[in-house]
């Protein structure tokens, strides 16, 4: 099975909203085995969108459509749908009793405009939307099936899971296709690929498998995928290439599919009853908010500082002024003193540290922009390691914020 | 002119990469009057990639071709551009002379796959990358025009900016679009929608006008467009339109485009001649970072404190142990105690507080999850207001720090 995916929304064509959705239904069907060959997307202007509807439906199994189904006047998918089916709108009453739930529950009235969104095409089958008002549409054509979505990510995902999938997993039975996606952070594209060598040699004496190298400013990620006649073939073919990966690549590899390094290290500290306490400078909060990003992260969580003026690194974590004074706020030192002043401070077992020039304005030869001390201590060890993460501040906090928790991973497994 | 963006790579069509090259190059591309009407993204599949071009060439004036110019082996633009134009490979000195430079800065050995990169078709028109290895590519074929750039956000708008943009303008004289988006936040979509009304009455007496509402978790932006022969006929049309808007919905607009509510709150901070403090529990440190994000915050920002742990609220903030007893660490109390602790410790003119439920566990009837209480605290006034952000954990932390910052910015404008 092949589909394409259509996104609709004059928006989509600015810069103003970035489309997750598309990934997100691309990852969902393969998933499943249906392969996505195709993504477009298009304004609200109607013949361009029928023209589309009718390239995709030939072309494909299966078209997912997502946009222009809320509630304002710029949105005109379901008049295109009508439009494209031949058929009218009529009021389906499992939508209109969802849309009256929600709004009794925000304890609002529901304008006109709301309840319009209760009608749906005449013929398709509805799809209800368990986080919004607007209910989607499923139409099967033969063996072609059509779903219209709305594209509120949150409102969509829901309808992909609770229906879409489930649907299309019992028309699509005995194809797999797999994947596995292993995170590395602190190496670089080139040199990573240059480590692992040829696809050929890495595949060696298996069929169906290919890697793709997907960089970001956070790390790498390598996604294997394979194909077989069943899951637990394909499944076999990835944990291989998993090892072989891992014996090549091992310190970089810090996880699995969707892990975030914040996860690993939360159950790494779970695990050794070990908590921890942050102080950030340059990184400004992002490293406490990576951290508390995890369900559960105030059982290792204690407080995070972010001591920004050299009067907090001083009272709030007893950063001697000499110290700064003799180095600059922006040194080994300060990094060690800011790490070991937190970790005694709260209490802690593990303290962080960052200091650094996140620019774009403030450096100097020695001291340039992008300059990063990252300080760890715990009862055992005080240390500080250089990073120089360039000009782009935000981009800049964020390697700043992995590295930190990158240096936090190696320091518990005790590996350079 | 239309446009068709085109993009390469089957990462793309799974989840493992968002793809934001789409509405980048769209906003600039219609900031010149340009019109995307439609964006691709297909896999690397040689056939369908000439099959796309194709299509593509004869529709729109102008095709954009991002991904698949990197230096591993899953890279298949190249080739199908070749194809193409049935040209072949040649290399370019001073694409060369590029990678040895960025090799030589980074200290770095250049590898054979990294020497590749220098090779481009033979009868396109370089285009120099000022951040990375792999050249672009530019063909002009009669009045049609064919950039090809690379996939990384950051090399691709810096070629944009620096050629193709400049390169169009000169071909494109005498049409304009302008944009102007409003950006609001506290008010829903519906809510907004049905004040501002109908379209063709706030648009009365003046043409080529549109209006299009984009939602998302931290609120909606109002995008006006509007189309005339000059710029100036343009930007007064929109003006006439945001003044409109300004009087249904002044209270909620915070800003005009690309402003975010961390630059709004730091420049009236400035201006003011105030700094500010806060104290976190369940933002747990974004909205530190979010107030960081902006360059030059340390004129105004003195500290963060992120009292995950109660332990941290009454050691850091003073908040009295008993407040914590009676009223829990989630209340209008405590959060105005931490806002008012975390002021006189660090000794500024305002301290902000966040303390709530982030979830997804850990609500109780009373207090459910997304419960938020945010503090404020100045010379003159202490207070707390509720919040209710739902149950996502990420959601609830961007939309609380995003209420916080609204609330010191209504605070400093003294309107409730």
């Amino acid at each position: 099975m092949t589909a394409e995916i259509i996104s609709i929304g004059d928006e989509l064509l600015l810069r103003q909203v970035i489309n997750s959705n598309q990934a997100y239904i691309g990852e969902q069907l393969h998933s499943i085995g249906v392969t996505v060959d195709t993504m477009t997307t298009i304004g609200d202007d109607l013949p361009k969108i029928l023209n589309t509807f009718e390239q995709a439906l030939s072309m494909h199994d299966v078209v997912i459509i997502t946009g222009g189904l809320g509630p304002t006047h710029d949105d005109i998918t379901r008049s295109a749908v009508c439009e494209f089916f031949g058929t009218d709108l009529v009021e389906d009453p499992d939508a209109l009793a969802n849309i009256k739930r929600i709004f009794a529950s925000r304890r609002m009235d529901i304008l006109e405009i709301n309840r319009q969104q209760a009608l749906i095409p005449r013929g398709c089958t509805p799809i209800q939307n368990a986080h919004g008002t607007a209910p989607g549409y499923w139409f099967e054509r033969g063996e072609k099936y059509f779903a219209v979505l709305p594209g509120v990510p949150y409102e969509m995902t829901g309808m992909m899971e609770s229906f879409v999938i489930p649907r299309l997993m019992q028309e699509n039975q005995g194809k797999v296709i797999a994947h596995r996606t292993l995170r590395t952070t602190g190496i670089a594209e080139s040199l990573l690929a240059h480590r692992i060598g040829s696809p050929d040699q890495l595949f060696e004496g298996l069929s169906d498998l290919s890697l793709a190298y997907l960089p970001s400013p956070l790390g790498v990620r390598l996604r294997i995928t394979a194909r077989a006649a069943t899951r637990g073939d394909a499944d076999e073919k990835l944990n291989t290439i998993e090892q072989k990966l891992r014996a090549i690549a091992e310190k970089y590899i810090y996880g699995v599919g969707d892990e975030e390094l914040e996860q690993v290290v939360g159950t790494m500290l779970v695990d050794r009853g070990l908590r921890i306490s942050v102080a950030e400078s340059c990184t400004g909060g992002l490293l406490a908010d990576r951290i508390t990003n995890t369900s559960g992260s105030s059982r290792y969580f204690e407080r995070g500082l972010v001591t920004y003026s050299n009067e907090s690194k001083i009272y709030e974590l007893g950063v001697p002024q000499s110290l700064i004074a003799q180095h600059g706020a922006v040194s080994r030192e300060v990094a060690e003193a800011m790490a070991f002043g937190v970790r005694t401070k709260a209490n802690t077992d593990i303290g962080l540290s960052t200091t650094g020039i996140a620019g774009p304005t403030g450096g100097t030869t020695e001291k340039p922009v992008g300059l990063l001390w990252i300080g760890y201590s715990d009862a055992e060890e005080t240390l500080a390691l250089r990073f120089d993460f360039g000009t782009d501040r935000r981009r800049f906090k964020e390697r700043g914020a992995q590295a930190a928790l990158e240096l936090l991973r190696r320091r518990l497994l005790k590996i350079a």
